[in-house]
């Protein structure tokens, strides 16, 4: 009778082609910490939804998802919990297992991009974020939600990264992704054609949430305005599932302390649900 | 000195042509319940409005409105609760009033637009919101906010119908939808064309405010992101003043528990004092 | 990985004695629902907790309980839902469970009462709580939050009810209580008297959490100023462990919408705790 | 249909010996306002209470309260503000009415004891407060809530006031207050033997909520830990209950900004029954 | 070691040509006070943002701003605390410096534009609000947050104040406003051809942020829905730019006990932002 | 004009003999995060106080007290953060200076207590909690919230702890407890005998204001009920103005993200007032 997984994720790990898994750790957040909370918020939360996308017009009932919970983690020794993260999702990746990972924050990303990357070198990753998250280092810690992308690129290297929606950051990020990765300021109107690209090549996406105006999205450590509308997002959704071979994707940043009013929670519902469409199909 | 109705709603009943209501109601609410305070939250924060709508050029002090207050219901008993809104708006149609109610949850309009097509029978529906509303039970409930139009349409039938900003159902519904009702799906673009075809007829109006974005709106149980914004609702209220013969209308699913800052409730109260202001013209 | 019982209740059904069970139902409320979510709440906030109460000196990992999630229940049709209530206890009761019950508002504890009553003729109910419960109806309607022990009584008869901390009610139900059960106002003192005389009785031991001081447990549909406190709510759970045949429990009257801080959260999960090492034992 | 009166309070003016007012100025509050809400959040809410007081065994039904709503007053002109309390409250003592006002701040107090002084000049005043409130003024302002005492003590004079619960002001206040007033600090337990000396004599009593600890009563611009409990307040109530010749009495510094759960606004409401019922009797 | 700048706004008053300073007013506030708050709010949240704007592409760090803290004002005396607001920001024009200042309620950029206007008589105001602010007076106060701009227009005369996005006012003030000042209505499209004609005039900008959609913006005291979104506003802001002659600027009306999630205060800091560097440039 | 200090803390460095400052770091905290704001939310709260304790008589305008600000720390590195509050507190230590330290989360006490152990070998720590906080680590980090008195016992020894107000732990935390420190459980009435043995003794003073009950400060990461309430604590820091050698001392384990109302900043406010006087006397 219990809820306990995301709504139609059901299924045992061993049917299911697809697994869904959370990752409640917010450790380097600077600004306002919540988002560990994140995946308790949205798996009561989906009922609101229906199984059914009009947007897609697709099922998730048609589909086998196996909501494996989230990762029980120690606080305070961030260098351990990225290594336990990237222990686990290997293990999916080994398994044969796509996989669509629910934040935290973001560096929570880079250990599963990085057991994505083991198994597929040529993996592309398409960013979608407020921030462009490429710092060297926060206060001297290199792991940190302000370096993620950073970090990612170490192992990816130039002309892997692909960043939309971005409107934050140093002068010299701004810089510096000039000459390392593609970036596109303050909407995502350029998906599609990136899109068209990339669209037989393995794919890991990572959507932080903070993309969205604040006024749409309050729910998030670092509210970024003049974001874009979630229609907007939805289109992008949209767009994205043209691609044909994504191996992985991620939400992150939702901070249920900063909710309310549930409504940024029922929009990580409904990403998550489209992105399970979409990594699933 | 009390404030005790809506702003610019103080005539008697019998003065006015026009009727204000509220259904404090909420008993098959499946989500977040709470939508029977919207009235409670309406009417002293109306005195945040001017009387005066700059979109219509006309004054809520120019027509006579007798705000009646909420109907006193018991709660858990869902048909006899159905049955006494019935009643009470019968006697308003009878005494050969306009209305304009405001809920509660959506399955309160099922009496009221009963009431409505007693004597109107040609009388035609329009209908917008993010959600179907024509499941045939809920849980085995035939009397549910989930079914609320679908109830509707046992009495109204086939081509009576017209649905718009609709973005979230089961697949069954958007299929039934196709051979029973018109529906725009996800925006309310058609509105004009609609209207243009049923300005003679006897309509009755129908919002439910979920129909907006959540980012605009978070204030009601059961927020479905990707909805329209308060302009694109404000731009089709203009479109509905083109209306001859509007002979109801109701505001429903405003929640304030999920309403901290009151700018739900704002947009309650500056929808509300449009509807009146077509309904009473 | 997670997060789906009450602490240290991951046991199964075969070999636990005690089953813990929710209700999320709220249908009847006359003020402000809510209590619909308590069991929600509860679950995840329990790991703020220990295992361990060095109150009673006792662990729940000590002894088997199965957490058997929440009952899925309709809203909007009271009469069925206490129905479904009363076959799943009979259930329980029936395959030799005791069972600790989580409302939801307090009629949810009619049925139960009554499905022990059934195995147990000689049953006999500590009842304590704000509110008298003793209303022969609530604006008409026999099954309601304010009449459940009135209906309880129904069955129970006379000297079989035993009411603490009441402190709120219409004067005819007091009047009514002094020919019809034991009722202590405003406090608990006389506890310890009373578990003597029962302790070797079948008891149903029901806890409306309304009984203590809205300072101290704000999270409830109706606060009643003038409470006991948790302090003397802990003892008075201390003096119950005497008791020596427990067969049932509930805890009622949680709403998460009502407590912002978790705090009131914080006393339902400990009050659980301890009543589950009680009927447990 | 309407709830707009005080529970129990529907009787005409006319009829009424007593008259409730509620009173909406926060104008000097220099902390936190939002008092000027608290008539706005007691009305309705007064609903979640019986009429009965168990704790004095009368029924508000049983005596004629008239609430006349509240003032409609301009902020930012305090001078002005007070002038037209003053001429609204010296026309109800003029009527020969006994009244109970509902705050506001508790500047608003000054015009009410002082009308109250015009009509008895053998008034004497039971004062409970956290604070002392008797600056001579407050960055310049001699009409400031900081400072009501000591303005009203500009007419009473030595030996009419008393103060109980006294926890904070400046040590220059302490030090006045030795020659002037009677204080009992950080609680209230001479209030029997002080109400037994004033039995006779015309008093007007003015309870500021913050009294109270705040976490029993968070719901107050400037809370002040260490107060006494609500179960101690109700004590008080029932002692001045002794008194036989109240003429006037209020109850101020709720401010519903602060009570997210409601139970603050359900002691003020708790307490304006029992005050009622005092003044009333 | 202390945050108590706004952020990249450490210099000394000397070093600097521009001033920002606070005032924590909302003395006329007539609906939901609170902005008094506002400063206290934006200085720490600013820390969540960038000194970096990708927008205009400078950085704070390149221009020289003292924050210069926030005025210390008594509350419930309007007139002395307009005079005090005077005498300050005048002192400030006389030193030779710019200024930027933060709100409060709108009533307090009535004596600084009053002391722009001193030193620039040829001074034109830009007004970006969501209300009108032409009444005559407020139940009798001239001096009150509805009547500023009318106030301003008495010193400045015809054919300076030019006003954008509006809809909300009394009938007489839209018909006033089309003899007196420039008046776009609902949007700010015609802001590009106005700061053409503008351009090397001595100029004050005045922005309410109730000019935004509540759903972007409800932090604040008089929501109007059907707002501009923050998009907008940063074009308008960009747009700006373009003026050679800033003399003055102020963000006024953010009220952070209306923005439990601090997308508001966001918006707020990132406006404050952008404009110092218009201002200061 | 700028709030930028605890009140009455504005002396210099040099001039004073007692230094107050903050540690915004929850790097561990298991459950709900927050205390980093801690301070930001006493600076500006702490004006709703006065300067004089009418407790202690004795007025913190009359002591020359620094308040430090906070110390700036990347989150996420829980080893390197311990170590620069070690080298800064012993700063203070080596100068001369008596502190008082503001967490964050309970951690942060390990350190400080280290720093004065260093200068003062005989050091004895008088702990107030509702936890034991003495597991051997926490999930494997030895550096945890729930093992900061474990790790000072560490250098202490036996026989130098002293713990009040304990109520929640491991079974073997009691056990442990039994043999190396004293512990009163439950409440804290055993401190004053203690205060007597330990008067002339250099001494530390933690308090995690979490010993409080839930009902009267919510505000806390992990809320445990049945706790003491503020007046027995007040009552309790009466006593401690006993010892004559207080060398330092710290509150911990506010939460402002669980405050909505302030009363449990208010708590802390006056609980630092208070301890200022006490160790700065």
């Amino acid at each position: 009778m219990n809820i306990s997984t995301f709504i139609g994720c059901d299924n045992s790990y061993e049917e299911s082609e697809l697994t869904l898994f959370g990752i409640p750790f917010d450790g380097t957040t600077s600004f306002r910490p919540g988002t560990r909370f994140a995946m308790q918020a949205i798996r009561p939360d989906s009922y609101g939804l229906e199984t059914y996308s009009p947007y897609l017009d697709r099922d998730l009932e048609d589909i086998a998802v196996h909501d494996s919970g989230d990762l029980d983690l120690p606080l305070g020794n961030t260098e351990k919990t990225m290594n336990e993260i990237l222990l686990f999702t290997r293990g999916l990746v080994d398994d044969g297992k796509k996989f669509v990972m629910v934040g935290g924050e973001h560096l929570v990303s880079y250990p599963t991009i990085k057991a994505a990357f083991e198994k597929y070198p040529d993996l592309h990753v398409i960013h979608i974020d407020a921030h462009t998250d490429l710092r060297e280092d926060y206060m001297g810690e290199k792991l940190s939600h302000a370096s993620v992308i950073k970090r990612c690129h170490e192992f990816l290297g130039d002309g892997r990264i692909f960043q939309f929606g971005i409107r934050s950051g140093l002068k010299e990020e701004f810089e510096w992704a000039k000459d390392h990765t593609y970036m596109e300021r303050f909407s995502i109107e350029t998906l599609p054609e990136i899109v068209k690209k990339l669209e037989n090549l393995p794919i890991y996406i990572t959507i932080d949430l903070d993309v969205l105006d604040p006024g749409t999205f309050p729910g998030t450590g670092t509210p970024e305005p003049g974001g874009i509308t979630y229609k907007e997002l939805l289109a992008g959704l949209k767009v994205l599932d043209d691609l044909n071979h994504v191996v992985g994707a991620d939400v992150v940043e939702l901070s249920p302390p900063y909710d309310p009013t549930g409504a940024s929670t029922a929009i990580a519902c409904k990403t998550l649900r489209e992105l399970l469409l979409i990594v699933g199909k």
